[in-house]
């Protein structure tokens, strides 16, 4: 490639263009509004370290080859409401933000009306740590070509079948556990810090954690909740309580026990008559069908 | 130990009963109130490989050197109090229910008053997969004399500092995480098989925790929260939004996003000066002193 535009100068389009600029992309361009605020040391520095250019205005996007939107989530739609009238037939749009399926859908709809041809990109990792080598799921009918474009760059790409949303729909679902550990994690350790146990306590879990695969953990956890979900739910109710003693809020571990009472609803544990089923696929099908509707 | 006696007799005190008397200890006696009920063949059957007599009231107990509580957790206090006119001074409790610090304390109080020395124990682990071996912390005054009783017969005993309801306070407060795991689990995985990706969302998580260990990944998540957690609660609440279009009730997630929203509040962002520290108990310091009431 010789040209590749960006939306957004961020932590994510920077990675991108350090990785192409080594790869020998010649011309960068970045339209980033934000430019002239605040960070507008940031964005200079990050500029000139990456050999990109900065622009005030959309229409420089109209010469790339490529366009990677990399903005905030919330933006990605206006984005690409914004870049759309200077895109057009010929041109790969790029949209690698963390957004819905149907923001990812909307936005495509905005571009391919111009003849732009839409990626779906989901990025699964840290961008701080891995750069552009961050692990990259793409959907769409232009997957493969963003692969074949991006792949000889060091850019890790796998091209998931389906239509545009796919890409978005794993990286927001994997973020009920990338995201809920988060927030489990702060919610255990300021409770064990107030009884005084929080090396303790993240040692005991780490143990746990250290033990095994993550696959095997999480098959296990799955399986036994199918049969132990409801004796489970009384000793939810009581870490609550216990958190809540030690004067915190027990705000994740509440939505924990909602889960957990609307799984017990099902009485798996009837189902599987009280065996504990082999793989974590045989609980889902099974929820799944008590939950149809 | 020549006596030990056991209050419940489901897979805890039957885990125990086989490790002691594989290790030699004469005679074992279970008071277990389920045993004519509709589960009565699998108590005899427990009963006979572990050389344990059954015995349909509490009297017998008092000959033993020491008793263990292994009942269903909200029944803690009330075998306590159902036991305590049987037990007099000299013999050990050994309290291994996963219930709250609180119940603990007050077991202890009806078990002291009658002379016994009570020990506060709280199990880590999977008894079904590691039995008698799984690893024990117990707590109170008596703890250690508990240690040096059960450790000759392989049991894995940490004695922890503290009063009674510290073991219980170390089994809660974990509880967060690995209860709060398996419910975003199933939560994730009931949105990802109706997007029809659950595969690739759960080795994308698996990838993300098998390529670091958990220590360092928990440290890194709440490094990182103390600076991003504004920008994430955007994400998670996209996150929700996803599940719920998946047809999903997002329940734990809701969770999630309340302790992100809470954390926001106290905007660490500016505390720490938009730069993530580098060790989690500093994260904790920060939210603690923002936090104090």
């Amino acid at each position: 490639m010789e040209r590749v535009g960006f939306v957004g100068f961020g932590e994510a389009a920077t990675a991108f263009a350090r990785g192409l600029g080594q790869g020998g992309v010649r011309r960068l361009v970045a339209y980033e509004p934000g430019r002239h605020g605040p960070f507008a040391a940031v964005y200079a520095r990050r500029a000139a370290e990456t050999g990109v250019t900065l622009v005030d205005r959309p229409d420089a996007l109209g010469e790339m080859e490529v366009v990677v939107s990399a903005v905030t989530p919330e933006q990605a739609v206006a984005a690409a409401r914004t870049v759309a009238p200077a895109l057009g037939a010929g041109q790969l749009y790029v949209d690698v933000n963390s957004c819905t399926p149907g923001m990812k859908q909307e936005a495509a709809r905005l571009l391919e009306a111009r003849g732009v041809r839409y990626v779906d990109v989901g990025m699964a990792g840290s961008i701080k740590l891995e750069g552009h080598r961050i692990p990259i799921y793409a959907a769409g009918p232009h997957a493969q070509e963003f692969a074949d474009r991006f792949g000889p760059y060091g850019f890790r790409i796998r091209v998931l079948g389906g239509d545009v949303g796919q890409a978005a729909a794993v990286k927001m679902i994997r973020g009920v556990v990338m995201k809920g550990m988060e927030a489990l994690l702060v919610e255990m350790l300021l409770a064990a810090e107030r009884a005084g146990i929080a090396d303790v306590v993240l040692d005991s879990v780490a143990n746990a954690y250290d033990a095994t695969t993550f696959r095997e953990h999480a098959n296990m956890l799955v399986t036994t909740h199918a049969v132990h979900a409801g004796r489970r739910l009384d000793e939810v109710r009581m870490i609550r309580d216990t958190v809540r003693e030690l004067g915190v809020e027990p705000l994740a571990i509440e939505g924990v026990a909602r889960r957990f009472a609307e799984d017990v609803r099902h009485d798996l544990k009837t189902h599987f008559q009280n065996e504990v089923p082999a793989a974590w696929e045989t609980v889902l099908a099974a929820l799944r069908a008590k939950d149809a509707r």
